[in-house]
């Protein structure tokens, strides 16, 4: 398990930078563990991240492709880098502009 | 529709990178229409790659992101760039080493 000071380093680290809009930090099973957006924004990307993850899990197990160090998410409002910590049983997601 | 000429000249594109191990092209329900890999692995990355699409695009729609131009999954084996093209019903998958 990651420490609670490894982990607040790795957030501080990571809101420093210009393009980030908000880390949402959830367990695997999409309960959010610390977030710097808004409560009811948290919990939808907490539950719907959550899902998603479990699927791209899926498919890169199914493909024999390894460990799936990043899930990266394009969209019209920026990118979303979605980071799964099996191990650790965490997910980090950043919002970027 | 993309024209066959247009679908063409982008794959042409695509194959000519170095890093490209190999491009498939599905239907929005997994049905691939253009591989150059080899049949088994273009089944299963057209039926997994499509499933996992659908959960992206539902995911993006319920954050209110906008449109979802590209997934990426960053594995051990290198990327997968995945480009959904719901107006021409069409997923470009991108295997990268």
């Amino acid at each position: 398990m990651i420490s609670q000071d490894k982990l607040q380093e790795i957030l501080q680290r990571l809101r420093a930078q210009d393009d980030v809009r908000g880390v949402v930090v959830t367990t695997m099973e999409g309960l959010p563990l610390s977030s710097d957006i808004d409560p009811e924004t948290t919990e939808n990307v907490a539950a719907i991240i959550t899902s998603l993850v479990g699927k791209a899990l899926d498919a890169v197990r199914e493909l024999k492709e390894g460990k799936l160090s990043f899930l990266t998410l394009d969209t019209d409002k920026g990118q979303k880098n979605i980071a799964p910590e099996p191990k650790e049983g965490l997910i980090l997601v950043v919002l970027k502009n």
